[in-house]
């Protein structure tokens, strides 16, 4: 049985306001060596499966400075400080989409990466998403919405068109949802 | 149709060795204002769905500092520095669980996170996976293999005892290639 490890140190090494990295001096439980660690904490995040009345997913293109593209995506973004997960899934739908929808089923939550972060994103699912409003983006977003049939977003997966892992892992948490 | 960003002033803000910290001035080419966007840098990733000739998937189980928590996971890891990433994950397998498979695919790959990493991790299928050497570890890991069935991987994602989001990403792309 896999033990933790205990954390003998630990200091912030760097704070750039949206990430923090950390240092953990960390002793194995099995020889009692000590090891560093580097970890970022980060808000935690939330991204929405938005489907439509007549069953099409709505994504977002945006351009994204880490990879230096254009990503489709699912809607999401930062949980804010003292904010419902829920809350945060229906405004940044709400401002990145324009769209507000009448049902909604928290369809799971995953670990980003256990590794390096420590935060969680909750993925929901968003039933009858409908146009209500302007997109309402902050200065340095700039997105374009489109329509996506749900049948077509393994292919789209598949051949690349999607390739952020968060909406990859958010679909299949939708198909396993589904199954119940 | 959404445009790149003009990337007009960089530099490596932090450096911790295993990633990198970037900051980006970058211009809107809607408004040609500059904003500071944050990136880390790091390898690339690979990780393996590994499938005994009993079609059990082979898993790790390990303690992972960015959450402080055991993690159930695929095999998989960084790519070396001139490292093809398929020997990178033939070698994260053997290393990780001690098993070496006979037929392996390319699933495909991700972007573990456009906003804020540049990197790609790349997702194997291993097929007729057996166990034919001892576990390679460094001296940092503490890694526990199990067995389990392919059809039970479903419900241990969708009740949390698989959470990180590779994995469940390597998962469905394994469910789509079954597909085709």
């Amino acid at each position: 049985m896999i033990q933790p490890w205990e954390k003998r140190k630990h200091w912030v090494d760097y704070d750039c306001g949206f990430f923090q990295v950390h240092v953990h001096h960390s002793a194995s439980p099995t020889t009692g060596k000590e090891h560093p660690f580097y970890v970022l904490t980060t808000r935690d995040w939330t991204n929405v499966v938005a489907l439509t009345p007549g069953g099409k997913a709505v994504l977002v293109s945006q351009y994204r400075h880490g990879t230096g593209e254009v990503s489709l995506e699912i809607p999401g973004g930062a949980v804010d400080t003292g904010e419902l997960p829920l809350a945060a899934a229906k405004r940044e739908l709400r401002e990145e989409t324009g769209y507000e929808a009448r049902e909604w089923h928290l369809l799971g939550s995953v670990r980003p990466n256990p590794a390096i972060l420590g935060n969680t994103c909750f993925l929901y699912l968003a039933l009858d998403a409908q146009p209500t409003a302007e997109l309402d983006l902050d200065e340095a977003e700039e997105l374009e919405v489109s329509l996506h049939p749900l049948e077509e977003i393994p292919g789209m997966i598949r051949d690349g068109r999607i390739q952020h892992s968060l909406v990859v892992a958010a679909f299949y948490f939708h198909e396993i949802f589904k199954r119940k």
